[in-house]
């Protein structure tokens, strides 16, 4: 089944080479082209083609029962600069591989089945999480419009209209896709972690996409002071505050994984001030940035009440204060368990062994669980993570999550 | 015997006042008009002077027996750029009251007892250690001649010769004072630290000036990777195994201190890479700055192979590496134990509680302690540390120190 998708993936790379790596930039050349691909092999399969006006693409071929609400696979074409060919692009031409065995076999799926090719997922253009999807969606708050793209500076809605498209109706909220029309949204994307590989495993069921909280300006605030004059039971040392923060947070970390839940817990900048160093000097200042994730939003309560006792039991301790400064949130999305459940049955049906796995990132299947539609992601091993040019996906096991697919669809209305 | 004291600290610092605090350069002016001050009042007192070639200052009046090795009481009075008045200078008085002492009661010291007044004590200027007493001793090294003020960017030759001294005489290696015309060498300072605060005592005996070893581009090396991606076993997290340094460094100083020594252990820089920051990335990378004294050198070598033990322990439970980067050392001096011993039984005597205390920072003292002349110190009592316009000594806390280095001085060759 995984020749049409080696196939395209081939072309795509030949084409939006950008050494190192490929270059699909949202509502730019790469990614025009990469739609242009996807449309054109869709219509040789006889799917029927639209266009949003956002300019998602939506492929269609059509169900046993065409009353029912459809089955939509979707994924993105877009890719950071100097990135991978397989974050986004594997999930398209997964697929359209489902679509054409379809096809090829001559069944019709139990109900219309859309492959929906969304636009604009990489945050590395416009700073805004997955507005492609929300565009479908008739979701984007108007002001994303205005978010300028990083390489030209120059607004989504310009660089929708430049496509062709049309950000008013956008910004009307025009919907390409209803909610209702969905009755399951599924998305299958490499891993960008290393679980899979650990695990040998070929394909995971994601069972929910990570939310968090991030403190992005952070302070543990001491008193300066010369390392030879204070001894230590005099010091308000903030790296021994920090520290203790870090020691204490990494403990809380292990202490989920071991009640069995999920998480991660990153600095992602630690910084004391450049004004104030010196070979002899105590800190009194270092400055960093949390960022805290998880799928279960009582794990990011429990992280975050942690997060603000240890701050008052260190600021005692070592003599220091922290100021977490602002705050950002972003909910977790939970998988619908009844897809999960179904993809597990489909997976012992074809005696794979495709273990749950988490998503740290997010991803378009998170619009649209946070919208209401019943989603569910599918996980290819993958090594060297995402978001670079050593992303190393094997055909082998993209076949796998694709006659998964393929069998979870086929038997989508059977009890 | 303090008012002599009193008045002049309060002219330096009306003369050398900068705001905030006062300004006395090495080589500059605000060291030169300290000079010319205390030189006067010696000569009011009677008292012989000379310049060496350097320009440290020699004040002496006659003792009992003139043929024995003499007692030298010295301190310098040069500041840091916006400094406190007293770190120094309140040396230099208490030697000039002890002086003054001897001259009011018509008392021969036992011994000649010079004043010896050095220059270019505060590395703020040049980045040498102590170059002035060194140069008094003749073991200045010649390339120090060429180091930079800080603020002029001229040599310490250039400002020697421009004050009017002989820098050729100090390449040279002439001698200011021979190490065997000094029977010991006693200064008074300030105390940098709040250990005399803590135990509300006037004054201290230091036992030792700490030595130590620096590492200023240490670095901590794992992967960057992306928050969401990376779950808790695969990370090579540069925050983690500098934390887990930063605490085994620590724990390590609390079992020092529990078995009765003294060390400071202190980072002065801990910074990740700006071009690498984010929201959402494991750091790859940590730099920082580790500082260790101790006036023990079995202490720092503990220290130190505790610290290879750690960069190993850590590297491999972490998945990190550790570059220690260049190390530079300095000797600790010990204080003559005979000394101290007559400086504890000159408090006894006048039932002055002078405890023993440790000194984190250089001195004068350590130049000539190094050089083999039998050295002590007392500290007198100081708030808020030194090295910036909040220095706060009392002038009783300075009068003890008066009182006990002239009942020393009186009794120094009696049994």
């Amino acid at each position: 089944m995984a020749e049409l998708a080696r196939r395209l993936l081939d072309e795509l790379a030949a084409a939006t080479g950008d050494p190192p790596g490929i270059t699909r930039a949202a509502y730019g050349p790469g990614e025009r082209f990469a739609h242009g691909l996807i449309h054109a092999e869709a219509e040789k399969l006889g799917a029927s083609a639209r266009t949003d006006a956002a300019g998602n693409l939506y492929l269609t071929i059509a169900g046993r029962n065409r009353t029912l609400p459809r089955i939509v696979i979707g994924s993105h074409l877009d890719s950071v600069p100097h990135g991978g060919n397989f974050d986004g692009a594997a999930g398209v031409v997964a697929g359209l591989a489902v679509m054409a065995e379809f096809v090829r076999s001559g069944l019709a799926p139990p109900r219309d089945l859309t492959v929906l090719v969304t636009r604009a997922e990489e945050a590395a253009w416009f700073p805004l999480s997955y507005p492609g999807s929300l565009a479908a969606l008739g979701r984007l708050p108007p002001e994303a419009l205005a978010a300028k793209r990083s390489d030209s500076g120059r607004s989504l809605a310009d660089h929708m209209r430049e496509e062709g498209f049309d950000p008013d109706a956008v910004r009307r909220g025009e919907v390409g896709i209803a909610v209702e029309e969905i009755a399951a949204f599924i998305e299958v994307h490499i891993e960008q972690g290393p679980r899979l590989i650990a695990s040998d495993r070929s394909v995971g069921i994601v069972t929910g996409i990570a939310g968090g909280f991030r403190h992005v300006a952070a302070r543990c605030l001491g008193n300066y002071g010369h390392s030879g004059a204070e001894p230590r039971f005099a010091r308000h040392d903030a790296v021994l505050g920090f520290t203790d923060l870090v020691a204490g947070l990494d403990a809380e970390w292990d202490a989920l994984e071991r009640d069995g839940h999920e998480a991660t817990i990153t600095f992602g900048r630690v910084e004391s001030d450049p004004s104030q160093h010196g070979g002899s000097r105590i800190l009194g200042e270092l400055g960093f940035t949390l960022d805290v994730r998880s799928a279960e939003a009582a794990v990011l309560e429990r992280v975050e009440r942690r997060l603000h006792k240890l701050f008052a039991e260190i600021g005692e301790r070592r003599g220091v204060a922290f100021e977490a400064g602002p705050r950002f949130t972003w909910a977790p999305a939970t998988m619908a368990p009844v897809l999960v459940a179904s993809l597990d049955r489909a997976a012992n049906a074809l005696q794979l062994d495709a273990p749950h796995v988490p998503s740290g990132a997010g991803h378009d299947a998170a619009a649209f669980a946070e919208a209401g539609v019943p989603s569910a992601m599918l996980f290819v091993r993958n090594q060297n993570g995402s978001h670079n040019p050593q992303e190393s996906m094997e055909i082998a096991d993209l076949d796998q999550a694709i006659k998964l697919l393929f069998h979870f669809v086929k038997g989508f209305d059977v009890r």
